[in-house]
């Protein structure tokens, strides 16, 4: 069983040893559910999954959950997350195992994406490379040496903090977004849109990719603002590749699946090809890239744990 | 045996099984010297290290080498080198085991410096860091999961072209420096000091560690050029930092080893604590760190190739 928590949703897929996806449930969180809320969303959907698939308690052999926040992957423990308020040091891996008496692995959800398309997605086969999350928040899950890289204390890729050329230089502060997030985040694309475009206080609902949408479109205004994102997000898969050589970015996120927004970006990266150019591809996973990744982790703690 | 091969000097080391270092030997390198040259020169350090010490040729299980440039550490072959211009696809590691009929292996000269940090160094039992080295050049050793990261075509840690507030911005050029070591490296740093105080030719012939000293002592036009140096510097610490999540980086190099920059930016990096605050020391082995990383990478080549 894979388990995406996210802020707003939760969604879980069951899976047979082979990763093949036999059924699928999702369910509504947010800001105010607390762990045990959601451990009965879990349970009520793991319920569901197992009757419409006509399997017994037993076949479930293994649970693995993504989640939004600073996870110790090695203790199964949530540090702190800044979509569910209350989140704080649960032990999130044994609530699992105790309410479901099998093995279970709990991972963060960007990492677990990258782990989804380093099995199945863009990135099969490919030992160095980024999962890049450009959405509300930013963050990037990372392969080197075909491992997936955690940090010694389990932030690494929160590259949402990035110092650019171009973009805010206010250290940051506990609980808000970092530097390049302000910038090249949904809010603040949406911000950059709203002080473009003062004349207009209609448009300027738009979010990120409608802005996008309307630079492709030959809107000069938007163009300037999609300008400005591609540079901060070359400058961030330039410096990226620079400490780490990978060969290849997957971009996902509803920003980072937007060709307009790649496009520029690659147009960019064309004169930056010293000492090495990755590729950047869009996620082929899409959402599911999380949830494919958790049922990775699912597979792989089933095996680790039976054998041991 | 190890040995450090540099832009101006070669350098060897002798050690027993338990890295204890027996004796040293050097010369020196320009570069036009050819890889043969520098293969005779290695031949007669070898030479004269093993009659000193008193030991048979048979004596030597295994040696290993330390590159400027751009290594490919898995067919040991050095890719391309900036200080030794005529080297390009070399197949120093064969050319090794034919000279000296025992195991031999290379590396890139600041990964092997992490090595050596990681082993015997200020990152002993640490197992996610960055040696960061600054000097002429600068470039990165990197330690994640336990494990030195090379990259897909091995140059990771050339972070001496990353992009940074406050740093040039003009893409990067073959066979010139990247921006931060445009603004960062000795010859930034000198730079920087002559358009500051070019009111007076004589003392502009300061080296960048001159200009920090001077610094120290209270004047303000060199406390100017040290201050951008640490910011410089913060970002780039900071950058890596949300990459990686390293809790330790150790810095060498002339530049890297100035106590008046490491302070400067330990001060600003203060105010960077979100989401990790890495810890910054000075190299303990200094101009050493090649040469012992090399001695362990000879030890592990012995210890493997002996097995297999």
């Amino acid at each position: 069983m894979g388990v995406d928590i996210g802020g707003s949703n939760l969604r879980l897929a069951l899976a047979d040893r082979h990763g093949t996806i036999i059924g699928r449930w999702r369910t509504s969180t947010n800001e105010t559910s607390s762990p045990e809320q959601v451990l009965q969303q879990i349970a009520q959907g793991v319920h569901d999954l197992l009757r419409k698939a006509s399997l017994p308690r037993t076949a479930l052999s293994a649970i693995a959950a993504g989640v939004p926040g600073v996870t110790d992957a090695e203790r199964g423990v949530v540090i702190v997350t800044s979509y569910l308020k209350g989140w704080s040091h649960v032990s999130l891996q044994q609530l699992l195992e105790s309410a479901f008496h099998v093995p279970a692995a709990i991972d963060n959800d960007v990492r677990l994406a990258a782990l989804g398309e380093h099995w199945m997605g863009a990135a099969r086969g490919i030992d160095d490379f980024v999962f890049l999350a450009i959405g509300t928040g930013i963050g990037a899950g990372i392969f080197a040496n075909g491992q997936l890289i955690r940090g010694h204390t389990f932030t690494a890729g929160e590259v949402g903090y990035m110092y650019l050329p171009g973009g805010p230089l206010e250290p940051p502060r506990h609980g808000e977004p970092g530097a390049l997030e302000q910038a090249l985040g949904g809010e603040g694309i949406r911000q950059q849109w709203v002080k473009t475009s003062n004349s207009d206080p209609q448009v300027s609902a738009l979010c990120a990719t409608d802005v996008f949408a309307r630079a492709a479109c030959g809107d000069h205004l938007a163009r300037g603002v999609l300008d400005l994102s591609a540079q901060l997000l070359a400058y961030a898969v330039y410096n990226i590749s620079a400490v780490l050589n990978s060969s290849l970015f997957v971009l996902g996120g509803s920003i980072g699946a937007s060709l307009q927004l790649i496009e520029a970006t690659e147009h960019r990266l064309d004169s930056y090809a010293v000492p090495a150019r990755p590729n950047l591809v869009i996620s082929n996973l899409g959402t599911d890239a999380q949830l494919v990744g958790a049922l990775r982790l699912a597979l792989t703690t089933a095996q680790v744990r039976t054998k041991s």
